[in-house]
């Protein structure tokens, strides 16, 4: 049963940049005698779906072997910080998270000791009845030290009365709802579980005899793993190491829930080599940019895409118009975690900083200029101006997605619905307010004529129909209550 | 009752390094602006106490701060770190720990979230049976995420059904049994305990209106305190922070053990100038070089002690003997933490690299040289090789304490059973390993005669009987299963 | 007069990676009181320039403030590095450097202090003569303390009979010959060089009544300057700081050499959005696609350049050849200087990590894959490999430049002759090597017809011929001698 | 020839600590396959005499390899920077500099290219006319990158005719006046050099076949080498390595002063275990105790030092006085650089975070309160005051050395004249500032006849009888002009 998000939970969401990001990329090996190495070359390849902390926990069949910090995979793992990471089996994960939370102690896989030995969690998504579950755990006398639902779902674990590690996590996920590709890794087992809507991607491979998870097939790719398949939603994974390596069960999760697959996986957040729920995410957004082009056409002097995401949607919007491609837009490729930004003053010229228009493409011309999503559309404001400023006659921005309206709760952290432009205003206001000279969204009709099978997107954040039924007044209490809490670690 | 540790036990635990250390030291503030600063001020005067890592937590009334690192407090708190520290209430805490578990998990204090808001827990002590109660807890669903018993203590908390603070602190120490002064923060309140042997020592002070808590004496005076009286063994202070100032309220618990104070404080662990169980360490220091001077007379031309910490007892043994007090021992001063010891052939040489005799002060003469402890005596060996070889004809080696026999579970961490020297050797035995001419150790009862109150002591790590009851598979077991889990963080 | 460089230097160049690398940006501002944050948002805008090092040396008029690091410049001026660098003036430095010499010695700034006070010295280019001047000058008594040819440059300025900085300058530049592009700075003085040839671009702009120079004029976009014109070759151009604002006077050198802009900065080292030689770069690189499309036109599907640097010729070679421009790359985002290579097996997979082609894009498609320049050619074996084994069916390969045969002397640092695959090998040897279908290079003329004035263009790197004297034995001499001296700072 | 210092000359020293430091510490190895490894060690021995920066430079014959930092020995050389030293030969250095130029730029050694190769120094001491040197060579066209006077000897040696290292260094040494213990190193040469009046102390040791030197004797039995010999005032020792191992030549230096060992080297700056000038420091230092109880006697309970460096000297006066000795002030072996002064009202406490009067000890007594000297008398009375408040009934001050009137030109680092509180203070204010029952010094006299050789000693310092002839301007100008080029590297 989905309902509408009531407004008052909007007021709690924390102040974000401009774009979505997804909260995690988990990434798993059973089964390789650089289990460490090969799980650090797959973060790697996650990176862009989270840079705020990363962490690897592997097992020698025996011991956890454990380093996390804050930053990204490369900074993490700086000085020799891998060598220590031993055993054939490791689990890893890349983290975003909202500022108020993001402190060491958050970061990723949880480890924790249970009944039967330790255990080790990586977990991408987000479960809507976290904070209820933890209040009655607290209730009963339970006690907490980080705020992630993460920490919610190990506590299950260790309260199941079931004896083995599959089974407690069959008892773990009927007490849970929400969106979840999760990897539990006790020191002989790795657990994957995706799941029954598969919100977020969850994929399998082999590598030399090891079985690989990883949330995208990039990752897989850039191991030079063979990719195998997408763990089913609903499904749970075991691979356990035994003398003659790895062996394999595949079980169905008794949950059921209609699918709902995150239509942004497609839209922005993976990426464009990755295949995600059968489909190709570097197609797909083709197709968006070429839908595009027929529910949103301009007249214009060429087509130009935001850098590197929106590059191919505007190449499928300059194909179905048939408006000249061009790159107009210099991209700055050091922008990134390591540019200070001391003062107002300096923020202001960020846009400037990232991405700069090339004089002589756009000078008197008239440019089609192609985003994946606009979010509060400062940025956007900006760059149009730029755009204008380096000699531009019209600038007609095109959003290769529909609005976006509503928030998420299963695992991608937008901007409040106060902020989001599209929330309360008309398609106008917007168009004023960026400064463009027309403005048009793809549809979420048209969005979906565009995949294999519509009906099992989630679509909550442009529909604001929620797949999954949730307690509203999670996401506000969990983050008021946990505040208490801040670690500079 | 007390009863002789099994032998089995000893096994279990780590290799250490020559010298006892003991676990941890405590502070805290309750109402003053500066608390965090003050903390920090308190956590350096008590560096001696634990040198592994240091952590503060402060309260600003409603939310936690908090900062933990590995390494001394000048170094885990450098570059701002203190700065974030906001609030009225603080509490820090110094540590030292094992190889094994010396991580950054463990760095306390140990804040955690329970049914009524987050709590921070700072632990000098050792709780005697806390592996059952985690093997229970466990056993009955919790999970653990650090190998410290500090983190029982809070599962304890958390589990009382009590409504206050208070209240579940004592619901959670009639569980518990061992050697603890503790500290516990909530947002508004401050909580201090000792355990009703009064194992470690904790003090109570007043600065500028506020309220403070400190391990020793000399953490008061380094902060300019007026230092006003020992919390008693079996005492609960609460220090709640009204708009009045800090209002303080003692209680007794409803436990009763025979006092067991720690006579290591005042031969080793304190520093000179701190007061302990009511005895001036200075003063104490010197009794125990005149009553060895009685024991354990010697024929030589001076008398040394290794600096800094057996000079006192080397005076006493001048003062008492009549030969004369001589500096014949220059100590570097920057040896500690930094000196890198790559290699075993590095590591021989490092006894020359800390302490070097002084020749034309040595040469040609007899010395008594004094100790205050004596664990494996591979340093002393090499020491007094060293004074040989600079000249002296005889060395006569005094201990200013009783041969160290029997591990400690009260929170000192010592050499194993097999390790320490004088638990299977002859005095003689002793001597020619150590290559003195004459060896002397101070007796149980001489050692007992210097202070005032000789029945309230614990000298089991002597006599190998241990005031409070205990469990011997808990350290053999506890470190065998936390193994599992090695972080790196 | 020019002349073939003789084949023995080849011996002597240092192990370099694939693609050839610039030493150097340079930035500098006078008359702006924020002169050091400006300088480092333009030294981040041509971090493209250099990743080894970077630095910025400020004044106030009287005394000078600076900070250089190893890294890129967000790393360099992290954690309010740039607070100290006070003052209305500042030059920077962004720096590559070849392996043996990558130190924080060798970092610039070049500051020093000579008869008339302190001077900093910013130096992007190469003097080919540097190594007789200073073989000279230490048989006349000087020391060195890098192994950089700015000190040389430093040296002839302290040498100098003349008063004024500017004639000490001029004195220095009678001696040296090479390509310069060099920002020197007195306590209230900057003075910009371009040597006679104008090898390396040099511009100048202006913000809110401060001058500004640049590297590039995409540094002056990133801080929102207006961009006034190129120094010209052969010019200098003072700005002193008096109390009405900077006043600028421009001199012609009495040097005289032919024109010779570096075609390497239009081809891939400059960024696409700066204008450089009056040419927009963005614009040169699609010309020679379409150049390239008529010199070696393929039959294929799709054509796709190699993201980011090969994306503009890859879409000329589309527009002219009519075959559509598709993304077929896709690029992570975050390799860069973090990833770590700790083995040579995973350096056989960076590629991978770097670049991955989009399956669904290539699968059953003959491609046309367009770089921008082919120097030893693994990397490109590499992924041409790739490209097949996600079923590409054909591959191939075109190079929006000439074959590359040569060594640079003026500031590009290639591999060496004997690495460079197009030195000894033929077209169809190459081919065979890199596993293509086709391979197809654009022709020296057919790339000089796509720029205004090609008489004033150095191809060298092209044609072996060089454009300006130089003693063959420099580079092979000055890097043995001056590895001597490895640094580990 | 000497003269008394120009007053103006004592404005432009810098503000400085309480306690004199002295520049340098210097170490060098020739023919051991572990030379940085031994270096490290001796410098860790060394490192009282400077800590602000530390460095090694070795050799393996060919090339240098060298590493400096800013901090103390252990902390420049964490991480593995030790491993990269290869080579038989090295020298190091560790420095303590006044704020201005404490930069990693004046790190020591300091390494340049002069026209036969490379060259290290290492210098302890101070060159008189350092600054009328540099200027000169700066209007002869020279040019500087430091602030160090080694950088003005490096230039002479470049500038010698000469051919050989040892003649270019004689050469170097005849413009040269001053204080110096020098360490120069080639690729396959060490030569060590004392200046003529042997102000600053030297050493020659043995280490299995390797020839090795040390500012102090305490470094050798560091590192258990065997001492040999001091090096002469005057001397030039060479050290060659060859393959039958180190070939020793000594010359005498064509300069003659008279001798004139720095008195304070005894007084305060060598470490007690050290022998220099062929006296033994911790004995001296006891018969400056002694001297002072028969110059200035007190009626008291106990005699007490302030630890550790006046210990000693405490002792020497309660022998000769008949009052006891005791351990009174406890000292936090902790407090060193790592902790964090952030704003003055903690500062004011520091007193009382290093040094913590026993209470029961000087409770009631009168005290006897002996320190090494009295600079600005600030420190003294704040612990005056600690003490008093500890319930001491009386203070009696002694100082085991002169009253401290006139700057060091030749190495070691006072405070200003005027911030010297005995250049223009009576005794009787002296000990009305710090709060005193009674003050009393050693005599100069008196000092004196301590030493077996008075004549050979330079107490300028007391008073103001400088032994060298030196510019008075030097320092003056030297640090004005240098001030110019503040560098945070």
């Amino acid at each position: 049963m989905s309902r509408t998000f009531p407004e008052r939970a909007f007021a709690a969401a924390s102040d974000l940049g401009e774009k979505p990001r997804e909260e995690c990329g988990v990434f798993g090996v059973v089964g390789h005698p650089e289990a460490a190495w090969i799980t650090y070359q797959g973060l790697f390849a996650l990176q862009h779906r989270g840079q705020e902390s990363a962490g690897i926990v592997s097992s020698d069949g025996r011991s956890f072997y454990q380093h996390r910090g804050m930053g990204l995979v490369g900074t993490v793992f700086r000085g020799g910080n891998l060598e220590h990471l031993r055993g054939h089996l490791a689990v890893g994960h890349n983290r975003y998270s909202t500022a108020g939370s993001s402190t060491l102690q958050n970061a990723q896989p949880f480890v924790a000791q249970y009944a039967r030995g330790p255990i080790a969690v990586a977990h991408n998504g987000n479960f809507v009845n976290a904070f209820q579950l933890r209040r009655k755990m607290e209730s009963e006398g339970q006690i907490f030290v980080t705020t992630s639902d993460t920490e919610v779902f190990a506590h299950l674990i260790g309260a199941s009365p079931a004896r083995s590690l599959e089974d407690r996590i069959v008892d773990a996920l009927r007490e849970i709802r929400g969106a979840y590709s999760l990897l539990c890794m006790s020191p002989r087992l790795l657990v994957a579980v995706r799941d029954p809507s598969g919100f977020r991607p969850l994929w399998m491979g082999q590598l030399e005899g090891a079985i690989l998870f990883a949330s995208e097939t990039c990752a897989l790719d850039a191991v030079d793993a063979t990719i195998e398949r997408e763990v089913e939603p609903g499904e749970m994974v075991l691979v356990s190491l035994s003398e003659g390596g790895p062996q394999v069960h595949s079980f169905r999760l008794p949950l059921f829930e209609r699918r709902a697959h995150c239509i942004f996986e497609l839209l922005y957040l993976a990426r464009a080599d990755s295949v995600v729920f059968g489909e190709s995410v570097a197609l797909k957004r083709l197709a968006f940019g070429r839908q595009l082009a027929r529910e949103a056409p301009a007249e214009a002097d060429l087509v130009t895409g935001i850098p590197d995401s929106a590059n191919m949607a505007a190449l499928g919007y300059a194909q179905e118009s048939g408006i000249p491609f061009q790159f107009a837009l210099a991209r700055n490729q050091y922008v990134g975690r390591t540019f200070i930004e001391p003062q107002q003053r300096m923020r202001e010229k960020q846009v400037g900083m990232k991405l700069n228009p090339i004089r002589d493409v756009v000078a008197g011309r008239r440019i089609v200029l192609v985003d994946d999503s606009l979010m509060r559309g400062t940025t956007m404001r900006k760059l149009v101006k730029r755009i204008r400023n380096a000699g531009a006659t019209e600038v007609h921005v095109r959003i290769a997605a529909p609005p976006t309206r509503y928030p998420c709760f299963y695992g991608v952290d937008f901007p409040t619905k106060t902020e989001l432009i599209a929330s309360d205003h008309t398609l106008e206001e917007i168009r004023r307010y960026i400064r463009a000279d027309s403005l048009g969204y793809l549809s979420i009709q048209g969005m979906l004529t565009c995949v294999k099978e519509p009906a099992t997107y989630c679509t909550a954040c442009f529909s604001g129909r929620y797949p999954l039924e949730f307690e509203g007044q999670d996401i506000q209490q969990l983050s008021f209550d946990f505040s208490h809490n801040r670690d500079r670690n």
